[in-house]
């Protein structure tokens, strides 16, 4: 039995609630020029009390090595194996998310750059010499203009930053399964929108119309003059929330991404604050609503992409000084973990182990003293792949039942 | 997704190079009576400095408790998973890769026993009372010159150590679905060869009249009468290291199964010596060649082997003093770990997990002091399986791109 189907087994009701706390990419690393972590550094009084009573471990998001994005990051910390083909969420679709746009069941969803081809059809430039995001609001428009009328599918095209925008064809019966259109190198034409599998034709054929219109209407643009399109993706069919673990689940994110990754997980999504002293005060205004919470903080990420530590090491101290609040609705569980780690040194996301805090009456006290990378590694719970969390905090919370007899 | 095609899917091209340094054997046990073992007891300066700057962690060969041989070992290392039947090294190819000859995608190898049987045609010996060597070179070549006027196969017999030989037919066509000949005891006559798989038929026909030919040259022999094929087998077709990793990867290794086991895997063997610090002066002849380079110490698991604890710490020591050599080189990512632990008091092979080291400018330099098996407990790396390394090895050297956005 693979491990989700485990658990959606033994997954049991209660009233018991659980908060998982993510600070997005809070691992950090030491190295030679970097002696000491964000966490080493920050003063976090709060967290180290909390520390002293609960159990640390670490998770590995997705296998050693492994650098997540985003999305495999935080569908592991869910419960999913990030590795599954099914629930891989395409890059159309993530980007899609990440504006803040809804995508539905059958949507489809893909990247668009626009790019600039010479008289002869020849890409100059796949990115249109990164024109300002003003310039690619209005090219979006005049497109959407157009493709209001196009009688065959319903379409949205939505700007992005610079040179890119997203495109929508919203309504069952479109296949994914469709090559990218830039061949990622100039002196060349655009490809055409190929059929990856049999049955995906139509939305090939369909793509190529909409990409001739496209090009069309934006035929004597001085610098973007064409379109290409990349990552056409469908929301992956997901075991929900509520049926998978018995959970009402809230979501408490600033950041559109995660939002639509909860959402697609079955989670409702709660608007709030991108801070976390932000999302407390609505996390308690909705804590009969939910047995579970998840809150997203999206800032020790960004500073460590940065290559930023003192701004990581303020997020967290940010964070600490808010958390009595977040420990006064006495949640049964709660977790403090990364979807990933975001070295300051690397400035990217990586593949070290993230460490984690579990607090619950019966997580087992261990002698950790601090949530530090270093402390973590000798903590009660291990160092485990990041899709076990979610049997861990479930368990804790006494919503387990006992596998067998 | 299994692992390795999650590797082989984000790997990238760079410049970064990685030695990966097998101290075959190297994790041993303390016990009652042995209180420290070879890496506790051993003078390290050089391995010690480098364990102050590195992560450390273990690994586990196969799983908990099982034992690898060294093919399983390296198959592990270098990323297979060596539970995997598609990546099993059968005995006759690891006994002629041991033997130092070449074993091409079609051959055919197995192992032979000269044996005595009585005029019956019962086993009376199963091991010819072990002859000597020479006695078994002897046989083998009056063997050797019957059966190269043999017309429907191509074959090669080579002698192994007392009673034992390789036989070889060479070109394709061979099924190794053919059952061993040895009963495994006395008082009963050799087994036939049997098919075991449909399409097998033909091989097992040809093994049969190789045997009976086999017999009659030798029938007349006072104490090795009769022959006892097993291990029938042919090497697996391996992902090779330039298509799944991108490595262009050498392999320095003095004992010919790690060349063979490692030539299975795509690397090009480079003759060198049998000690590191005869390798190291290759390594640094062939460094522009390679971005991968793995180093074989067969020293440490020979002392194991022999029960010999002292043995085992002078060859860490030797190491440790050509280390500088190898440091010199600068390569992005150095390893140093194990195929398996040979612990001294069990002169045998074990399943207790293998310390690591690994030293790249992101590795998260951690609070070990030294590479011991108890340092290596506490390290930043955790405790992993094997074939989880390369992964992390190549992320280390930037060789591995973000999975998912």
């Amino acid at each position: 039995m693979n491990h989700i189907d485990l658990l959606a087994r033994l997954a049991v009701e209660s009233d018991n609630r659980i908060v998982l706390l993510v600070l997005d990419g809070v691992g950090d690393i030491r190295t030679r020029d970097q002696s000491a972590t964000a966490l080493d550094r920050a003063e976090l009084p709060n967290m180290d009390a909390l520390a002293r009573r609960s159990a640390l471990g670490r998770i590995v998001p997705v296998a050693q090595g492994v650098t997540p994005g985003s999305g495999p990051g935080h569908l592991a910390l869910f419960g999913y194996d990030p590795t599954d083909p099914e629930a891989d969420i395409g890059r159309g679709v993530l980007e899609a998310l990440g504006l803040g746009l809804k995508i539905g069941p059958g949507d489809l969803a893909a990247r668009g750059n626009f790019a600039t081809i010479d008289a002869d059809g020849n890409l100059t430039d796949r990115r249109a010499g990164r024109i300002p995001t003003s310039e690619c609001q209005r090219l979006v428009d005049s497109l959407q203009a157009d493709l209001s009328s196009f009688e065959e599918a319903d379409i949205e095209v939505v700007a992005g930053e610079e040179h890119r925008f997203v495109l929508i064809l919203r309504g069952n019966g479109h296949s994914a399964e469709v090559a990218d259109t830039d061949p990622q190198k100039t002196g060349v034409p655009p490809l055409s929108p190929q059929p990856m599998k049999p049955g995906a034709e139509p939305t090939a054929a369909l793509l190529a119309k909409i990409i001739a219109r496209m090009n069309y209407v934006i035929a004597d643009e001085p610098k973007a003059n064409a379109v290409l399109l990349r990552g056409v993706s469908q929301l992956p069919t997901l075991p929900q929330f509520p049926d998978l673990y018995h959970l009402r689940a809230g979501a408490f994110a600033g950041y559109p991404l995660y939002r639509g990754v909860a959402g697609a997980c079955g989670m409702e999504v709660v608007p709030c604050g991108k801070y976390f002293h932000e999302m407390v005060p609505t996390v308690r205004e909705n804590w009969s609503r939910f047995d579970f919470f998840f809150l997203h903080v999206k800032q020790a990420d960004k500073a460590g992409e940065d290559g930023d530590l003192k701004a990581k090491i303020q997020v967290l101290e940010k964070v600490d000084a808010a958390l009595p609040e977040l420990l006064a609705l006495e949640p049964t569980v709660l977790a403090i973990t990364g979807d990933h780690s975001t070295p300051a040194p690397m400035a990217s996301h990586s593949w070290h182990p993230v460490p984690l805090l579990v607090h619950s009456p019966v997580c087992f006290v261990d002698d950790c003293q601090e949530l530090t990378e270093t402390a973590a590694t000798q903590g009660h719970l291990g160092t485990f792949p990041a899709c076990e969390l979610m049997g861990l905090l479930l368990a804790n919370a006494g919503r387990l039942a006992k596998y067998g007899a």
